[in-house]
């Protein structure tokens, strides 16, 4: 398509949210978790349509030469179908937060003002090769009153395109719009564009996917956007540690999955801590590679160099950058320099201590005595997550119903005219 | 300046305002509070040398020819330098939402998660001729903790140095951090520009000024802005309205105060509302000139025609649309084809009508037998009010402190790790 035909065809799939948005609203919680069972029945229903369908994905990516992960992350198969199908029955679960009341007040006039949270509106949702997103975040945004425009990776268009069918069919047999859930039909990157400019008919995009895609979507958006680019997140083991709990918590924030945005990527020691080897150690048996200086090469002699880019690394791999500091506030410096406002973390028992680090860092989440590998909106009990965001605004940390709602004030007066 | 060099000084403001923001986000609300009336017992020291600065900026603006409704924007007197001090004051006292905790789960895993507002850090307030803002607006980033960065306009820049001078030793004097409240000493349009695209740098722009200001910001801004483009707000009369009530509320949603936001710029009335006549000619006697069609014409000769263009217009003056539309349903079909989401109200006895409309009209500000005129952050009991927002995200409507600050997770353990 040409890049003018496709951004008229996202502004029309766009005008076709904003009006399938005005009836979203007003769905109860029950109808809209009716309609996300009835989604997910779809999908189990089509189970084998949508794997043939990711077949000839995945051939067509085999073909193309795509990387062992990239092909693992794009694979369906009947279980992963299911566990597609059991998300959105899981979200159709969750508490809607729609039509909750944050604040009421009653003014000396006599009216009242309440604020109450409403859908956002119209999410844009831009994601790489997992299929799944496309029924994960197509039911978040659902549920929680608002329509979605899908735009998936075009290696994964044929599986997107058949777990769309199902979940569209699904929510329309169960009372929503038809309009409610659309997936962009081309794969050209003008889509993307296209959204990201769509200032006013997208209320809010969410990227998933990797950090090229991220930051694409942060310098390229006219719409806002949540997200986070950066997990480079630090454990920080302080003199009042317990030894084992900060061996045990080094080595879970580190080495539990490399991969993800909450695993510690630098490992700050107070100098002051008795007891930084077994640390090391444990870390460097696990099979974790140690980058620091010779002050840390002296305590474990599997070290290597640390260069100064590796303060600033998110490395997504068994990979750790450590670092001897001067106490808290000198971990907290170091974390202010070089952190990027995800999630940090404190060792210590002492609480005045831990209780400076977790005011004075300014990171979306803060711990104490705990692996940074709980960053995560599964693990915070919100039953599921559209993302984790880094911004300072609207919602941060792990992002789940709450935070696509907004608020409406709604006040009620008897003929009350201003003075 | 050469360009360069004004983006340059707003990179090292806003580095200095970061380093600031990082102190100021631990004082307790004691010690702002404190510091606030300090730095109003000093605008009010500084009361002659602000006038005579003022002067100077009035003879200047005088020559330059500037119409009579900005000169008196711009004009302070002795009396308006104690209103703006007394602002100050009243803003030292509003409640403190920075340490409010929003929510506490305890988690099965024994894990205990708050959510704490917290300050958001740099704020750009870019305003035009009221010399004021530059206490209003200092005062209300600093109580909640975050640094401000003001870009006054070039004709008020020797009142707002004069105002800021005292504003930042009285703040000073309090205890706060010298880069608290900057002003940015540059009058050139560059510095615009550069605070707008300060990404990462300046968390959000507040513009406070006409619609050019306004529109200027958010078309180029690359830093989040809260404010309003239009207040093109409607008050429906419902068939089921009061006719007094309906007569009243018409009147002063448009006459009380015809140049603010929240003034009604369009009047739709039912047709099965009995009494329209009333209405239109309590309109007309007040000096409202009313356009609309000819069946409105048929009920008041007074009335103009009205062309399509009207319904989009914000006139802030006295001048009002006029429409008949049939019942609730297109009332707010108008208004989600013509309304700016700020504010609209409903007249009606009816409540499951009223009911319809608020939940259905989708503004930052839905009203029901009240006029539009009560849209204002004092009047909503915040006490003060940096803008209004008709942005979908972070806060609408009215924003005063809590507005003013964002939340992070605070996560408490005993040494879990991450299964």
């Amino acid at each position: 398509m040409a890049d003018a035909e496709t951004k008229q065809l996202i502004a029309e799939m766009a005008a076709r949210a904003r009006i399938a948005a005005r009836r979203l609203a007003l769905m109860s919680s029950a109808e809209k978790s009716r309609a996300l069972r009835a989604a997910a029945a779809a999908i189990r229903a089509d189970r084998d349509a949508i794997v043939a369908a990711n077949a000839e994905d995945m051939a067509a990516a085999g073909a193309a030469g795509l990387s062992g992960a990239m092909l693992d992350r794009l694979r369906l198969d009947a279980a992963r179908v299911e566990a597609t199908a059991a998300g959105v029955d899981a979200v159709a679960g969750l508490d809607d937060p729609v039509g909750k009341q944050i604040e009421r007040v009653e003014r000396p006039n006599g009216l009242e003002l309440t604020r109450v949270r409403i859908p956002i509106g119209v999410i844009g949702i831009i994601y790489e090769s997992r299929p799944n997103v496309t029924a994960d975040a197509g039911a978040l945004c659902a549920m929680s009153g608002n329509t979605a425009i899908l735009r998936g990776g075009s290696e994964a268009i044929r599986s997107n395109r058949a777990i769309h069918a199902a979940l569209a069919r699904g929510l329309a047999e169960g009372g929503m719009p038809a309009d409610a859930v659309q997936l962009v039909p081309v794969t050209d990157r003008a889509a993307v564009g296209a959204m990201l400019t769509a200032e006013g008919a997208i209320d809010m995009v969410v990227p998933r996917g990797g950090k090229g895609l991220v930051a694409r979507v942060q310098a390229e958006a006219r719409v806002p956007v949540l997200a986070h680019l950066d997990g480079l997140n630090h454990t920080y083991i302080d003199r009042a540690a317990d030894p084992a709990m900060a061996r045990d918590l080094a080595l879970n924030a580190k080495m539990r999955r490399t991969g993800i945005c909450g695993a510690t990527e630098t490992l700050l020691i107070d100098r002051g801590f008795a007891d930084p080897a077994p640390v090391l150690a444990a870390l460097a048996d696990a099979g974790c590679e140690l980058r620091g200086d010779a002050e840390i090469r002296a305590i474990e002699p599997r070290v290597t160099a640390a260069g100064a880019e590796d303060w600033d690394t998110e490395y997504l791999d068994a990979i750790l950058s450590v670092k001897l500091v001067d106490g808290v506030d000198a971990a907290m410096d170091h974390i202010a320099a070089h952190g990027s406002h995800h999630t940090d973390a404190i060792v210590t028992g002492d609480a005045a201590t831990a209780e400076r680090f977790l005011g004075e860092v300014d990171s979306a989440i803060v711990m104490w005595n705990a692996s940074t590998q709980f960053a995560d909106g599964g693990e915070f009990g919100l039953g599921a997550e559209i993302g984790i965001s880094t911004g300072r605004l609207h919602a941060r940390g792990p992002v789940a119903l709450e935070g696509l709602t907004t608020y409406k004030w709604v006040v009620r007066g008897a003929g009350q005219a201003r003075p």
